[in-house]
């Protein structure tokens, strides 16, 4: 008989309830027992000050793990974290003169950042990936110093946070909003059957 | 042609990265493109103080179609948040007399809690729920306030950290870890096809 899972929960929260309901039968689906385990995150986090650092290694290999999950490259950056703010300018300045290549741009940052470990806050950085888009790298540079684009940035921001954007990455489907890499499961019901 | 999805991602973070990674094949999958929008969630928070209670009623409802898409009842609780230490502390005196009530105790409390809107951190709550599992009231009541219940479950707060559980819900697979009911499906692979 292999080992039971052993499933830790926090009596007064939504998510875990959900996990409640679940964990017997996927366990049963994979031949394993549970062995419950209740555990107040909150008191935890109180009763010892040395959990953060304790646990930081186990989440980059938790990370790690997703990203095999879900079939993608990845490395731990060399600096983390770091501000998006630089790229995501890049991504409206060149947005607004062609969509197309501004979700090229979006996708070649996140290979810079997190496959070839290369720092995009730097302005040096998103001017040298800009411009392997085909955008002169000068021009690139200067539109990140431009008052116009900063501008125009913080615009899109203050309208997401209007339209009730609270999280990231965020979806809206015809208005309805999904929060999460692990939610595209329900993204995806949604499209195929409707609203549930 | 279907309105396109639009997907607001932040530059610099793991879990916006591996979205982007997969956010065109679900759109294609679904007959859907995609309207890319960057989004520096912290920037945002900083922004607008605003933020916090303008999205607290649209996460009550993003909760409610959680469940729906699990297919469990749920109502969001007349008093949120509450602590879980008294329920959690039924459920040790109770596992340590017999792990099979103890885990039909944890879903009684989950079940008053989320279901009927019972405030389950009250210790006369908690002996009404222990009640209905066919120990004696008064019983339940004295185990709460007995010191040897309490120092057990703290026993256990601190066994728990010390093997490194840094979440909530969190799943122990032959000494692999997981967090959340989202990585249910990574659980499911796991246990089915080995490790990845």
């Amino acid at each position: 008989m292999p080992a039971p899972l052993d499933f830790y929960f926090d009596t007064a929260s939504f998510y875990r309830y959900f996990a409640s309901m679940k964990i017997e039968a996927l366990a049963a689906k994979c031949g394993r027992t549970v062995n419950w385990r209740a555990f107040p995150l909150g008191a935890a986090y109180k009763a010892d000050q040395e959990l953060e650092p304790l646990t930081l290694p186990m989440k980059g290999v938790y990370i790690e793990r997703s990203a095999r999950f879900y079939g993608i490259a990845y490395r731990y950056p060399s600096r983390f974290p770091i501000s998006g703010v630089v790229p995501e300018r890049a991504f409206y300045w060149t947005h607004d003169r062609d969509p197309a290549p501004a979700k090229k741009l979006a996708q070649a940052h996140y290979h810079a950042y997190f496959v070839l470990d290369r720092d995009i806050s730097q302005q040096d950085v998103t001017a040298d990936v800009t411009a392997t888009l085909g955008v002169k790298r000068d021009e690139a540079l200067a539109a990140l110093n431009d008052v116009a684009v900063k501008t125009r940035f913080r615009e899109e921001v203050d309208t997401a946070i209007k339209r009730g954007v609270f999280g990231s990455p965020y979806v809206m489907v015809d208005g309805e909003p999904f929060w999460g890499v692990d939610r595209f499961d329900q993204i995806e019901r949604w499209l195929a059957h409707g609203p549930f």
